[in-house]
Formats: C-alpha cells, structure tokens, sequence
C-alpha cells in the first residue's frame, strides 16, 4: 500500500509552490452571496482555470451561467480505465464580523501549522489538493492512469442555483464513472472518514410588517403593534425549550435511525465534555432522546440564522419598530422533501400571524438530503487512500452539512458518489478565523495521489 | 383678549425672517445619541447662543456639561413680576432609516405649509418659538413684562444625563417661579391642548451569549444553543399575545385611573379608525380594558426598540448565532419608580434565561413619571394663550413621551411647570419625514407673545 516514490519525492520537492500557490487562491475574495464581490468570484475562476491548464488539463473552459461561472477542464487519455468526475467549490461565505478576524479573511498566514483564510478549508483549500494531485502524477509519470474531469462551481455557498441546469444542459460532457467530492470533514487531526450521507437544506426570510412607518414610543406606545413583538412571538412559536422544532409535520418524513446505524454512529468518536468547552458552552441544546452525533447528522433542524429589526445604533432610540426580518434555514435529511417542508413552516408562521400586523415570506434555496451506499468499490478505494495516507482505518459517517448538488448529480448523472474530505470539523467554516490544518494539506495530498493511481473500479 | 398691535405687525413683517432662522438651526445635525455629532451639538449650541443675543438675552453662555453643553440666557429687568424659566432642546433623534426620507434630513424644506426636518417638531422648532416672541415683545415694546431665564440642553433625547447635576449645581441660576416648556403636543391642526401628565421612562440592554463564536449550522446544527433561539424565547416571555406585559410586579406601584379622570379622558377626540388609517393599521394592540388615550398615555409599556443577531445582509448565510442584543424602553406612570422596574425586568430576564445561554442586561437611562395640578394660575394663563391664539378652548390631557428632566425640575426648583406645546401627535418624531406645521409655527408665536404680555400671577 504505497504510491511511487517519485511522487512523494515530488510532493515533497514543490511543498512551498503547492502552498504559495494555494495562498494566491486564498487571495481572492469570491464571497458570491454578496453582488459586490461578483467581479472578484470570475477572477478565481480564472485562477482555476490557469491552475488546470497549468497541471496538464485539456479543455479547459470557463462557462458562464447565469450567476457565477463553472470552470471545466478534463484528461482524457486513459482508454479503458474509469472516469472520475471532480467536483469542488471557488465561491466562499462572507466574512463578518469582520472584527472577530484576528486577521484579514482574505490575507492568508500560515499560523501554528495552520492556513488561515476565508475559504482556506471550505472548500478552495481541498479543491485544489486534486489539482496538485493530478499535476504531481503528470509531471513525474506524464500520463495519468485514469481519465479527470473537472466541474468546480462557483455558487456553492449560495446554494447553486444555476449549477443543476448547467448539469442538466452538459450531461455528455460530465459524463463519467464516478464523482470525487473533497468538500466534507474527516473526525480529527487523524482520523480520516468518509462521508456516506449529508443534509438537505431549505432557506427563507420572514418579514413582519406592523405600521407604515417607525413610531415614536412615548406617543404611540401601548395602542399599536409592535413589528418586533411580532416577530419575537412568531419565531419563538417555532420552537420548545429544549430545541425540538414544533411546525406541524415537520418529522413526519423523517426516516428514522435503525437500531444498527445508531449503533454505527455511536462508535464514532464523540466527547461531548471537550466539544462543549471547544465551543465555549456550559450546555449542549438540542432535541430529547439523540446522541450529539445523532443530533447533528441525521436529524433535521430549523435555525434563525439573522433576526433584526428597529435601531441598532449606540445609544437608545425610543422607537416603536415598523419592519422586522428573519433569516431561516433547515437541515433536512431523507426523507424530507425540501419544498414541502416550506410549504409546512410557511403553513405554521401565517396561522400564527401576531394580531396587528401583516407576515410576508421570501423563499431561498433549497437542496434535497443524501444518502449513498457504502460498500460499493469506488469508496472502498477511498478507505485504502485514506489508510495509506493517515495510516488508520477511516470510519463511515453521515455529515450535517449540505452539498446541494451531490444530490442532483446523482439523480442527473446517476453515477456513484465520493466524499473523500480532508477538513477538520472546528475549522470554523462560514466563522471567523477560518483555518485549514497544513497536516491535511500534505496528507490528504498523498491520498489524493494514492486514490487516482489506485482507482480500478467503481 | 388680544396682544398689541404693532406686535402683530411685527410677527408679519418679519414671518420670513423667523422662518429662514429656524431653517439654518435645522440645518445642523445635531444628533446627541451618535458621538460622530458630538461637534454638530457643540455648533447647535453656539446657534442658539448666538439668537438668545440678537434677541436681547443677556448674560448669555454656553455651559460644558461631561456630555453636550447646556445654553443658558435670561432677561432680569422685571421687577416685581414673575421669572418664566423656559426649557428646551435642541439636540435631535438619530435618522435612520435613511432611505425612508423623502428629503435629507438635515435639508428643510417647506412643502404643504410644513416644515421638513429632523427637529423641526421635537424639538427646535417649538423651542425656537419662544425666543422669537420674546425678541418680538422687546423689539415692539423696548422690554419684557416678566424676568425669563433659558435652559436650553443638549441631551433630551439621550435621557439628560447632565441636566439634573446641572439644574443642582446651578439652583440659584435658575431659580425661578414658573417653568415653560414647549415639547409636547396638541391634539389636532386646531385643537391645542394642555398637558399635565408625562409618563417616566427606563432603558436597557439584553444580550445573549452562546458558543464563544458563530458555528456552521450544518456541522453544529441541532445540538449547540443559537443566540437568536435563546433571544427569541426570552422576548416573547415579556408579554402576553394582547400586549399586557407579563413581568412579574410591572402594574403593581400604577396609580389607578379614577372614574373622573377616565371621564375627563374619554371627552379628548379620538377617532380610532381614523387613526388606524393615517398608521396604516388595520388593527390597534394593547392591554384590554383601557381605550386608546388611556394606554398611550395612562398606562405603562414595555417596547422592544431594536433586536439583533446573526446575519443581515444579501442573501443567506447557515449560520449558527453566537450573540444576541436587543433594546428595550419602558414608559411609565406615576407611581413606577424607574429603577424598581428595571430590577423587575433583570429579574424576569435572568429567571427565564434559556438553556445554554448567558443573559446579561446594560441599563440606561430612566426618568421618574410626572403629574401636575392643572388649576394653578400659571397654566390658566396657557389656557387663554391657546384660547387667544387657536381661538377655542385648550382641552387637558395627559401626554405619552417622557421629559426626563420635567419631573427632577420640579424636585430641585420645587416651581409649577406649565407644558404648552405647538406640535402634532402626526409629525412623525423619531421617525423619518419629521414636519412641524407653519399653522402651528404662527399660532404658537402669537399665543407665546399673549402669554409673556399677560403673565402676572403664577
């Protein structure tokens, strides 16, 4: 179980430039929420696309979309051996608070062993370990054994919306055997694990409307609605005390836990004691009669992600609030069905409308849940990559993030799905101070190496 | 009943003139609460200053306070007669939100015979008033029948920190037999009206902490307290769904309304429909069992004026809160003593505090309730100011808003207080689009003049 020491003489030789190069990526501030950095995602697509084209992909392509490009760029000259389709993600979430940044999101330093930038682990820093890879089994063998497509999308983090029609649109191009995702978490500094599940994801904005306009509080105080009463009132509907979600019907599609996968995940490592006092809290929250793991993986949530509403000055204004807002989103996992579950919350906040005032929902995106077999032999490969590089069996997990698309690549191009992922789960993705551990760097590289010089089957 | 003719004459030669001053008083954004104005206060000040001279004050000086200074002048060439000492402010609400000004703030103008303008109503422009009949007075006449001192501060609407130490320190100054305030309102464009009742004000701060950082709602979602969950269960705990607040002991120090007041009261014009209409209401909220009138100005509330947490901008963002804040003022009536109830409140907040949080409180300003006897000569000559002026009987009323510092005047100089107000309950005070109506701005000059010519017995 090893890769040719030339590669590894080879990773070891192009350390710094694999890292400098990296850095350059970390760069470039491609938050692809926010309009005004939309300049900014096309220019790391066209980083990327240097960066293929630099490690000896052919065809490379920047497509435009309709919101953010796709960049592709494949190999093809391994006839008869399996194509692997790579999926990964340039746009990044937005940084604020800025404050909170010990220092700039998009000035990347390399810390204790650490790279710290926006987007370091999530997920600029794991996309481009395939394309150093790939260029390390290229430059030392010149021919690669297996046949690389590259499909990295630049509206991840905004729930791709353009990337399913894209898909749908380009189905022969990004035909292949197998999609390679590096975009989950493994369990610790060394412990690799592959993930077999992910969460799905609903999102919307509520908007209380109360009068027309602010209102002073001392003339108008005790007789009118209050937009953030209102709203106060409706979220707090949403959920008991303990954190169990009370919109009617919201679990009924759950598929529940067997007793065998509970069994499973309660092998995972798991200590709520240091998780807790890494997190900073004196107290876990979350619904009755679930494990953490349970809780964060195979179980759905609803969380307020943005409340606001009225002055948020210094000082006090004495105001009576017109406009409230509200930004939710849910994981969902199999069975829920993300649309039906907005229809139900949606359901839940009009028949609870406060007295007063008018209730306005924006719906947002929305990604169905995964779930994958894992037995078959394209991830069995990836637990022999994963016991070469970290030299430790790996274990099976199901993550609570989204990857909106696994699911659309999956139903579009029906091929078997890798989340082969190399970050560490108090990486503090979406936080500030974001961090990427250079350990995964050079170890997930060496995987990487191993699993497309080892893929035979899928 | 009438005043002096040349006196007339002189408030229409020289209508443009008072107007075009005002304007440039207008002009200055001086915005107490926001230390970015601090210098914009300190330049209102001067302004004022400078008119109390050209008006024929003396002795006239601008007091530094630890916060905006206080403008003092007085006129002492009465005697024998009674010394009015005139109260005012001139520092203004914060403007935002900016987007919902039809003009800038800080830009008057005069549109349907109403002048456009933070301060315009609340409070530059009644206070204005007073110094302009007065020059009138001594421009026509070549004196003033009373003795008048001004004190004019910058700092009402933060809550008048420095004004009480002021007022202490500086008894003799001001010492005087009657005091004249113009900040309160009248009940429509012709029906003036004389308040004998404001309600007291307290002011705090909650804030929720969680994990020690925002986390990603998908890796930590469903098992770690949100900030925003916590905030909103808290909230919704401090009333119940009709507006009645639901801290325990709030209602207990309220003086009951009497049969006779509540009377009295009824008799005030109000058209609930009507004003529902001009809010853009289709429903009124508040406690059951009292009317409008009576729970805008006789009952206490407690209002939510901002909350915040989490993500606000473009888009979504799955976050997990870390930290939750929200502004709060109580309106009070006698006999609620401010701090008892902020003690009721940091009771109620912390005995709900939720799982897995920490609730913290900042406490801010307050203001004791105040009440008068409205058969006491000084106000009977307001009576017939308003009488001569409006040319029908002024009605009695209480007011909803709080002058923190009418009730500690009325401690420190032990004097009637006389509140003769020219705004309307419609011009949008703390909000945007601030007018004060130049039918008031007229009216309120010539019942002025009538008030410092006929003032002999307090």
């Amino acid at each position: 179980m090893s890769i040719d020491s030339r590669m590894e003489s080879h990773l070891q030789s192009q350390r710094q430039r694999h890292l400098d190069e990296l850095l350059g990526l970390l760069r470039i501030p491609s938050i692809s929420a926010l309009s005004i950095h939309k300049e900014d995602v096309a220019i790391a697509a066209a980083f990327l696309a240097e960066a293929l084209t630099a490690a000896g992909m052919e065809n490379v392509k920047v497509f435009p979309t309709e919101g953010h490009p796709v960049v592709y760029g494949d190999y093809l000259h391994a006839p008869g051996k399996p194509t692997v389709l790579v999926y990964g993600h340039y746009d990044v979430q937005p940084v604020d608070p800025l404050n909170l940044w010990d220092n700039g999101p998009f000035e990347p330093s390399i810390v204790n062993n650490k790279i710290f930038a926006r987007g370091a682990s999530d997920d600029k820093g794991p996309t481009y370990l395939h394309i150093k890879a790939l260029e390390t089994i290229l430059q030392t063998n010149g021919s690669l054994p297996v046949n690389v497509k590259f499909c990295i999308e630049g509206e991840e983090e905004i729930g791709s919306p353009h990337l399913e029609p894209f898909i749908d649109t380009h189905r022969d191009l990004l035909k292949a055997d197998v999609l390679l995702i590096s975009d989950t978490t493994i369990i610790g500094p060394n412990q690799p694990a592959i993930c077999y599940g992910l969460r799905g994801l609903c999102s919307l904005e509520v908007h209380v409307q109360a009068a027309k306009s602010d209102l002073h509080s001392g003339l108008f105080g005790g007789a009118v609605p209050n937009a953030l009463h209102a709203m106060t009132e409706l979220l707090a509907s949403l959920h008991d005390h303990e954190g169990k979600v009370l919109v009617e019907g919201f679990y009924e599609d759950v598929a529940p836990l067997t007793p065998e996968e509970r069994e499973e995940l309660a092998k995972l490592p798991q200590d709520d004691q240091a998780y807790m006092q890494s997190l900073g809290l004196n107290e876990l929250v979350g619904e009755p009669g679930f494990t953490t793991i349970e809780r964060t993986t195979a179980r759905p949530t609803l969380e307020l992600n943005g409340v606001y509403g009225g002055f948020q000055g210094e000082g006090s204004k004495t105001v009576i609030p017109a406009e409230a807002h509200a930004k939710i989103t849910c994981r969902l996992v199999n069975n829920q069905d993300p649309q039906k579950i907005l229809d139900q919350i949606e359901t839940h906040l009009k028949s609870h409308e406060p007295k007063g005032v008018t209730v306005t929902i924006t719906r947002h995106d929305h990604a169905k849940p995964f779930i994958a077999d894992y037995h078959q032999p394209a991830i069995q490969t990836a637990v022999d990559a994963y016991q070469f590089a970290y030299d430790v069996e790996p274990h099976f997990m199901r993550m609570g993030g989204s990857i909106p698309i696994v699911e659309a690549f999956d139903r579009l191009l029906n091929l078997p799905v890798v989340l082969m992922g190399f970050s560490l789960p108090d990486e503090n993705f979406h936080a500030p101070n974001e961090h990427f551990a250079l350990d995964n760097f050079d170890k997930g590289l060496r995987a990487l190496v191993y699993y497309y010089t080892h893929l035979e089957r899928v």
